[in-house]
């Protein structure tokens, strides 16, 4: 424990209600797990309503008369329509069209957006690339701490803490809401299938309040504290940056060719490198896959998938779905064998060799 | 367990020798503790020999016409008389003078240089100025993996595996050497203050190789795997980006006026306001504490440090020295109380309101 790895407002909170371990993600803690096992919270999640403390999803503020102009030259996706109160997921690239962050893009107001990242630090590369380009913006981490509030009773309990004008929010919309003389950012988003919604806390002193406020009115929702759960994740088809793509991958590969604008007028850091794969075609995708043999190990390192003795591909998250009863994974796979139905051999680290079949992704209900 | 914290070629090594705990840096695993316990391992480490995996002290390699240039803007300290062969410790700060990194630069052939980082992405820093000011540069992360190789018998032990070359390599320079076919990068360095060497190892696949073969060799010496000890490091003055400094202070005020070259034909990002905050002088500097009251608790979060009833800075790294008896700490002091002999007082979690004395750094002999 040290300084460098940043506590957060709710970390008090959740050591209270027993966190068993953490992660760290953009210096932060995150907690990786509480007292229910990976299925029971499962479970959970996908009947009740649970608090994540996601405050690691930093936010990277960009404001100023050409923040616009700064965002567009980091995503291949165009956001000139944007409107205050939307979010959009954006990939951001580099100048190989490499992934470097996958974030939630939120315009809080004209010519002021919030970056909610993933684990890299975008703070430096926007700040690089602004005062490269000389550009009038001002750019830093403002205290803002996301707490995530997910599953299907996330609705009626906020509603019970904020008023009605929590149903009128839209998928990937945002409002503003008081709390105790704050303003705080309420998004309907967030890193599940679950639904439920994200609240963009600002007020450092006021994080236990918060966490208190909601943990009470919770309680008749069955509420419990949580974290992304990687069942559900993967059944989702969630990826997370890092691990089930990195730097090495460029976004056609990783399946967010929806959120690559084709437009020539369009201009942004590796767009030659991005046009000239698209023109060439990808090597490889990311897939599902189903399969067997029982409950698989911890996917700790990349499980190596082959068709006959040629390595097809690895997956990078694998788990035992309790719903589908049997394995699952969100895998990177080549081109010759991505198709829907191809049978395939997972390798996994108790020396077994798993059957398997690709799938679409999210995994089929 | 995720792939999007990285292993290294020396991970499963360390595992096999009883690692007991990891921390993450730079997206990567950093071991935190062995079998000993922090004061066995100061004085083992003060007396002997010690293998680090320091792997995620991540290399950013910036190649190409423009790459001093690049490197100037990012650095206040001037680079532009250095030598292929040499280290040397530079700040790098933003447009505000906040510190963002405070790597070793290694000049490793005319117009081609490493930044061995602390914990920030300055890969995305590094190449975001580039792209935004159109230089012409190759950055990029390549596959080299530091292995520390620390205490009073590191040079011995080195040359008996890499001959007597070892010897004639001074402080903050490096040497090429051969193994196994391939040429490794070794520099005189690292982060404790017993002496010692770091292997900049390339050849992931030669990784257990190299460890299995300094081990064996090791052997005669006493060796033990390790890490950086808490103890050793704040006795010896050295600070970690993250903890006792952020971006929120600037390199004045982390005793680094020394790699501030004043020279007003060197421009770099944050010249103004480091020149600001010169010509006003700084408002707090890092200074050592000596405190009594038997050994304090971990310094999980910092220890607030008052004189009377007033707080005049903090403790962000502290523990007890089995060498000078007292407790030790690393603390951001305001500039009425930083000077030499000044009585403090340090309150410590378990709710201990300790007396103790300003020193300089490192801690006095």
């Amino acid at each position: 424990m040290s300084r460098r790895i940043r506590r957060t407002p709710f970390t008090n909170k959740v050591e209270e209600l027993g966190v068993s371990g953490f992660t760290v993600v953009n210096h932060m803690l995150l907690p990786k797990a509480f007292k229910k096992s990976v299925e029971e919270d499962y479970w959970h999640l996908k009947e009740n309503v649970q608090m994540w403390d996601v405050s690691c999803q930093r936010q990277v503020q960009i404001e100023g008369p050409d923040a616009e102009l700064l965002i567009q030259k980091m995503t291949p996706r165009k956001i000139t329509d944007m409107k205050v109160g939307k979010c959009l997921y954006i990939p951001l690239i580099d100048e190989n069209a490499g992934m470097i962050n996958d974030p939630v893009l939120l315009k809080v107001d004209e010519n002021k957006f919030w970056l909610s990242i993933a684990d890299s630090d975008i703070l430096l590369w926007s700040k690089g690339i602004s005062l490269g380009l000389g550009l009038n913006v001002k750019i830093d981490e403002p205290d803002i701490y996301p707490l995530a509030v997910q599953g299907p009773k996330a609705e009626d309990l906020l509603v019970s803490v904020f008023g009605e004008k929590i149903r009128t929010i839209k998928f990937y919309n945002f409002g503003f809401f008081n709390f105790h003389g704050t303003q705080q950012v309420i998004a309907r988003a967030g890193y599940s299938k679950q639904g439920g919604f994200e609240i963009y806390f600002n007020g450092y002193e006021l994080g236990e309040i918060l966490w208190d406020t909601i943990w009470e009115a919770g309680k008749k929702f069955n509420i419990s504290p949580g974290c992304p759960n990687l069942i559900e994740r993967i059944e989702g088809g969630l990826m997370s940056y890092g691990n089930d793509f990195t730097s090495e991958n460029n976004p056609l590969e990783c399946n967010l060719e929806k959120f690559c604008t084709e437009d020539v007028s369009h201009d942004f850091i590796g767009k030659n490198a991005l046009n000239k794969i698209r023109k060439q075609g990808v090597k490889q995708k990311i897939r599902g896959i189903i399969f067997d043999g029982g409950p698989c190990p911890t996917c700790a390192k990349p499980f190596p998938v082959f068709k006959d003795k040629t390595q097809i591909g690895q997956i990078t998250s694998g788990i035992y779905s309790p719903r589908i009863k049997k394995n699952v994974g969100l895998s990177m796979i080549l081109k010759d064998y991505w198709n829907i139905g191809q049978e395939v051999k997972v390798h996994t680290p108790d020396d077994i060799m798993r059957t398997g079949t690709i799938t679409s992704l999210p995994f089929p209900k």
